[in-house]
């Protein structure tokens, strides 16, 4: 005996979605708890799949059951499908056991040949219907099933209507629709070489077959990528017995909601249209209407579809999204799902479930998905808006702004501290144009990744940037950018979305944040069953104030060097950088000593008494200088014009030195703690600047507590070096203050080599922390610049890639190291704090996975701690 | 009771030697065989350990037991120490497990003092002798011990001799000397603030005290860094009584080699010096004679001598360095270890005395340094001659060369064509340069480190190369390079010795390569225990057809972007880059075609029928266009010259091209697989080629096999499509020309990802070569271009690694990468080839772990085979 591959909607419930999809699934639960669903049966996914590897063969069976399951139909509704009596009619539909709405193939009135629409027009008494139907159903096989264009049989409805002087369609009379059908017909032939089929058995068969080769058509496959959808699932097909929608005034269809998908309000939400078919819905060929308007036309199935939509809420114990048809007075359930909603609607359903009793607070933290309540956080575009977006760069800091375009940092300081919306374009920013980006409403830059100083810059102010818009011109000289062919001055108006990338002229609609009652609500449930810790990633007094608002527990990472860039330090930095010996370094170190203790003493306020990871200075050096080939230019400049002596050599030195400092692969050189290693005076520095600001809020009676980190560390023996500096720092410090401080040194685990050696490591580190953004790019590879611009786009076309692995962890590769590295340590320090400070952070899969392997905490940007306090939290509940 | 700290020379052996180190160890060894030692006894290693360890303290004991051998010295010898009757007088010298030799301290004749002195001159009837004696060891003791300037007793010394109007030491009477002691004794007590010690015991202290604390000077330290000793090993100390040489013309010192430690003949080889002590041998004062002298001077002495030094070799079984003493006509012998040798002279004395039947085959295999041998196959500077360095470089590619500086390669071409020698001296190369580095005998580049351009270029053509020598300035505009104020003009003569990085003015001595019978029959008995085979890295005829003849196996890694740099070439690579849609860059690859079919026709020719690797395309294309900086200044040039039109806008063009291709890290950046998914047409093409020159090779009868490589792989899905592609050329291929041709598609393993999914990835690839060199800067985060030159000298300086990664494997990181990959591509595929392909395969440590984590190959340039085959055999030897 063959497989089962046919299942009536008796036989399955909605636990069997994988098998029978989502609609089959439901479709049968439906039946199972006596709502009213036409009779119908599911052919299986694994149909589908088996149907597909064989190369579009069905499996032995598949044919056999169908038709036994169409026998058992005929039967119980005492039709028969394709007869002139009391014909039988379907519908076939597709269903996977991920919904994509629209993404794929349906017919209906499947049954109906030359013969049969007969039995159809004189069962309902009405020839017009009948033949209407006939027409319609000719139109969607041909076009789904046989391929054959939609438009060729438009035109002869607008034909028929223009000989006729008619508006609608439904006025056309029954003997024209018959000379619409033979027309219909020759179409067929002309096209295909063959009759349209008149064996119903020939049609289910073609039909189904059409259902399942759409699961590869492009649109699906496009769907799938964008929602993460395994291309393995396929489909299941649904098969129906029709119900009539439109066979007069008491008939109809609509769709539900049983709340607000945009709000969350406990309301009936839908549309109602009478006399049609779903497929004049969904076609938008007419405008429904509110679905109050079925309670003044149709009130008894109007209270009969209350309380189906009460019942099916309750039974589903979520809010769902029905179809039904209302066939002369009588209701018929189509579908049944749970309904997309927004961020918003989505918080306020699952609280005020679990106020009704009807879920309990674990299943309202997991019913929310954490990606999407990041919308709730930022200004954002007004998705109901259609847009027209001029260019798309990378989403680079989310939130959206519109403002003048500007092309300097002055300019955009100037005007922005007048109060004038601004957004600053550049080819890429640098360190010089932090005081413009302060001002600005946002960032876009033509040049730069994720990890550019634009991006990095603007997601630590929670500011909308777009980079990496590499379609976008600048001419500078002009005051211009040119985008495709379109002319952007000064001056102008654009929006851009850091969420999506997009680029806009003009204003475009946005929507302000909204931090609802509900929504602190769901995060305090969280917190109580969440396991991991959720730290900020913060560099200033006003990222960790705006950290503690959204629930910060610490900060996982405190960057030092965005410090070192301000406009007032940048020359002193330099001015070390250029040192050409120890003392004049150490000279410039203690200028800056101050504005570092300031700055440390400022964060560490705001935190306090939650720890602070301050990692010591990272970058290369050349970071803080000129570009070179800006040197070049102006040397060449100044040769060209006479102009020599003292400055023109101090350029040329300048040049020579930033030469010198330049680099093959920055990211794999002279950086992190090799600089530490040698120039130890740089870090020693830092660990005065952090003990002084330490002893000044121990004075004040102000708690804090430091977590000292030493970054880019392969081997002990690194961190050993430098901790006994700063010990021998912290020594100096205490004896100048008389005091006891309260703090620890450990290391980033960011390189491949850390993670293999963090038992070693850990015997003599403190804490570690995971730098995923850098250890993703060791372990792939993968130099985050380049690769978002240049071929992680093709990966992920080419599937070689199911996620940007620096957006989403790679929990195969980078997550192996990771892994390795935990068990590793906690062999050695069983409770040695670990966590994660990469942006990985703040993504949901990834703080599950973080979750999973026992991290102390997730560390990210201020404005991602809801989503990760919510993520941690379902992380909790889900790995238990 | 204390551990035992001292042992006397009857209480050890030779297999002592950690813990007496060599020199007492050997000591008491030929003490035990019964050869005449003067009697002493050895304090332990353990001792020194413990003595630093304690802040140069003694532990409980040492002293104690050090007076009790004293006194059994004295009983033995009938002496006392520090008596005016009968003095016992001894010896006090470093010596640790490993030879280090003249680097730390000895103190002779210690035991005299102002009594003792009058003993000796009575005991011995020679008062000149007795102050003498007593004169050196102030001088010695003060020097070594109180650290009194060895100048000042000097001084001294001449002011006599002046005075006396004499040319030698020994002339000084004996009166005279004694006014010189009272002068010695003077200094010592202005420069230390108390007299001379004369109580022996307090002398002895003293003097072990100053061995063990010379573990730890300056040139002890860089020593062992230089040598790769552990900073753990700690010195003995060996305490003997004295035998003197300088007591009358039947007394002598000497040295010897039992065969000729630069040739490796079987022959007795020293020097002896009548009447006198070791340091006046050692330090190089008096010249000695050959050995001879001993025969015709003191025959019975000298047949003793003989008989000794064949005991010794037969007892040690390998060449011995051996110090002696007569004292009047009675043989002493104060020292025996194997003696160092030339690479040549150890080739030549492992195989002898395996003919011998001294050693067998595989205790010959053993004597020779692998990594020594390497010397054997470049001409090297003449070791013997003193150098000036002007500078210093990287030792980029080995050998020394030697002629005329010329600044541009097409100058090179031209003069090197016509026969002149010339060092190309460059900023760095391009590929532009390659003609000219083909017409040089050598290359130096002020910028770059071991793998930039010129390193590689030239390694794979067996050129010396010196880069990254960032002393010399170089001043194109007057043709001459300026280093440390020394101006060198082209036409000026250099030599580079691209083994050691130094540069030279002029023209040095230099050996050319020896290769021996005795170096071929070693190596063939390499070859029989050996379990990897050796392949070689080559890129062209000429270099298979080299590694052919130093026994190379195949071709591990065949690089075909070097291919593409070929000045011919490099135009039409320049147009497939620039081409703007896929037809362009097609046609560009067809002209490209031809010339790589005949690139791989050639290498598989010369090397038919080994296997050969080849890796298709690699690089970021950018590595093949101009340089912006240098683009940059050109259209900064034209616009002032007001060049306007089609030129300026080509190379506007072009500068946005090369920006638009730069990359931040290009090492992590768009090439390898990368490439090879963004443009298919670029492998298909390369693999075409491989296939068609297979097909050529086929019709002509020559067998050929072929491993098809994909570099940087991360993941199995990198693998499937590119292998798909390749297949899909090849069906191509087997149907235009039907026939089936033999190879294998495979993959590199050179990123932590693909080391961790190498189980995942063996389902695909049938074979998998480890790349080191990315591996370990992946690993490391190491960028090697920016690490060598920055920040590894200082990691190797503090003592953070122990090696330079790059040149020897890491074990602890790089290799658990290597271990996990091999345990896992094994448990998919057992019988999976996996070769190593990176630097490492020419490096003796690294090709013994490849032995030992089962790898089945290494690959390295052509000129390291012999080194890899010996290494190889040792390394089987040695894990067993």
């Amino acid at each position: 005996m063959s497989k089962k591959y046919v299942y009536l909607f008796e036989e399955g419930n909605s636990n069997m979605r994988q098998l029978l999809g989502g609609k089959g699934a439901n479709l049968a639960e439906m039946t199972l708890i006596g709502l009213p669903v036409p009779a119908g049966f599911t052919i299986t996914t694994e149909a589908c799949n088996e149907y597909l590897t064989a190369g579009h063969k069905f499996p032995d069976g598949v044919l056999e059951q169908v038709f036994t399951a169409l026998e058992r139909l005929e039967l119980d509704s005492g039709k028969s499908f394709g007869k002139k009596n009391n014909p039988l009619l379907v519908s076939v539909r597709s269903g996977a056991a991920v919904s994509m709405p629209g993404m794929m193939d349906t017919i209906l009135n499947l049954g109906l040949n030359d013969e049969s629409v007969q039995g159809l027009a004189s069962l309902t008494g009405d020839s017009r219907f009948a033949y209407d139907c006939y027409r319609r159903f000719i139109q969607m096989f041909s076009d789904v099933v046989l391929g054959v264009e939609h438009a060729r049989f438009d035109e002869v409805m607008e034909r028929y209507k223009r000989k006729l002087a008619l508006i609608f369609d439904y006025e056309i009379p029954s003997s024209e629709l018959q000379s619409i059908i033979e027309e219909y017909k020759e179409i067929v032939e002309q096209e295909k070489g063959f009759a349209f089929p008149q064996d119903v058995r020939e049609q289910l068969t073609m039909a189904i077959q059409a259902v399942f080769d759409s699961w590869n058509n492009q649109r699906a496959i496009v769907y799938r990528r964008l929602n993460k959808i395994d291309d393995e699932l396929g489909t299941a097909v649904n098969v129906q017995c029709m119900a009539f929608g439109n066979m007069g005034l008491d008939c109809g269809t609509g769709v539900a909601f049983t709340r607000n998908p945009s709000t969350g309000e406990r309301e009936l939400y839908g549309e109602f249209l009478v006399n049609a078919q779903g497929e004049d819905v969904v076609a938008g060929i007419r405008t429904p209407t509110p679905i109050d308007r079925l309670k003044e036309e149709l009130p008894g199935v109007f209270q009969q579809f209350l309380d189906t939509c009460q019942k099916l809420e309750t039974h589903y114990r979520d809010m769902q999204d029905i179809e039904f048809t209302v066939e002369k007075g009588k209701l018929y359930m189509l579908q049944t799902r749970s309904g997309k909603r927004t961020a918003r609607a989505s918080v306020r359903i699952a609280v005020e479930m679990v106020n009704e009793g009807l879920i309990t607070v674990e299943e309202a933290l997991l019913r929310v998905d954490a990606e999407q309540i990041n919308q709730l956080l930022h200004r954002q575009i007004d998705q109901s808006v259609k847009l027209d977006a001029i260019a798309k760069g990378l989403p680079a800091s989310p939130g959206a702004a519109c403002g003048k375009v500007l092309f300097d940092a002055d300019l955009a300081e100037k005007m922005g501290g007048a109060g004038e919306k601004v957004v600053l374009v550049r080819s890429e920013t640098t360190p010089d144009d932090i005081h413009g980006i302060i001002y600005a409403q946002g960032v876009l830059t033509a040049r730069g990744g994720m990890t550019s100083h634009a991006a990095v810059v603007a997601r630590g102010m929670g500011k909308p940037c777009v980079c990496g818009c590499e379609a976008i011109k600048i001419d500078s000289g002009n005051r211009q950018f040119i985008v495709n062919g379109i002319v952007v001055k000064e001056g102008d108006v654009i929006t851009i979305d850091g969420a999506s990338g997009n680029v806009m002229l003009g204003e475009v609609p946005m929507i302000e944040p909204t931090l609802s009652d509900e929504f602190a609500l769901l995060l305090q449930w969280a917190n109580q069953i969440k396991k991991l810790a959720i730290r900020a990633n913060a560099d200033t007094p006003q990222d960790a104030a705006r950290a503690r608002e959204f629930g910060a527990e610490g900060i996982g990472l405190c960057r030092t060097e965005h410090m070192f860039m301000a406009a007032e330090r940048l020359p002193i930095v330099q001015q070390m950088i250029l040192a050409e010996n120890l003392e004049d370094r150490e000279e410039a170190l203690s200028q800056l000593l101050p504005f570092q203790r300031d700055d440390f003493y400022g964060i560490l306020k705001a935190m306090a008494p939650h720890p602070v990871t301050i990692r010591l200075l990272d970058p290369p050096l050349h970071e803080f200088l000129p570009h070179p080939e800006t040197l070049l230019l102006e040397i060449a400049e100044m040769k060209h014009q006479q102009i020599k002596g003292k400055v023109l050599l101090e350029k040329e030195e300048l040049l020579k030195k930033v030469h010198s400092l330049s680099e093959a692969n920055p990211m794999l050189g002279h950086r992190g703690c090799r600089l530490g290693l040698t120039y130890p005076e740089i870090y020693c520095m830092q660990a005065r600047a952090i003990f002084e600001a330490m002893v000044q809020l121990q004075k004040e009676g102000i708690d804090c507590f430091t977590e000292v980190e030493i970054p880019l560390v392969m081997d002990i023996a690194e961190l050993s070096l430098l901790k006994a500096e700063i010990m021998g720092v912290y020594e100096q410090v205490k004896k100048e203050n008389n005091c006891e401080l309260d703090f620890t040194v450990g290391t980033m685990l960011e390189l491949p080599r850390a993670c293999i050696m963090a038992d070693e490591i850990a015997r003599e580190a403190e804490f570690f922390s995971f730098g995923t953004n850098d250890l993703t790019q060791t372990t792939f590879g993968f130099s985050r610049d380049d690769a978002e611009g240049k071929f992680i786009p093709i990966y992920l076309e080419k599937k070689i890639i199911k996620d940007n692995p620096f957006a989403v962890l790679d929990r195969k590769g980078v997550g192996s190291l990771m892994r390795l590295a935990v068990e590793k340590a906690r062999s050695v320090k069983k409770d040695i704090l670990m966590g994660i400070c990469g942006e990985h952070g703040g993504e949901p899969s990834s703080i599950e996975f973080c979750h999973i392997v026992g991290l102390d905490y997730v560390s990210c940007s201020p404005y991602r701690i809801p989503v990760a306090r919510l993520a941690a939290a379902q992380a909790s509940l889900l790995n238990n």
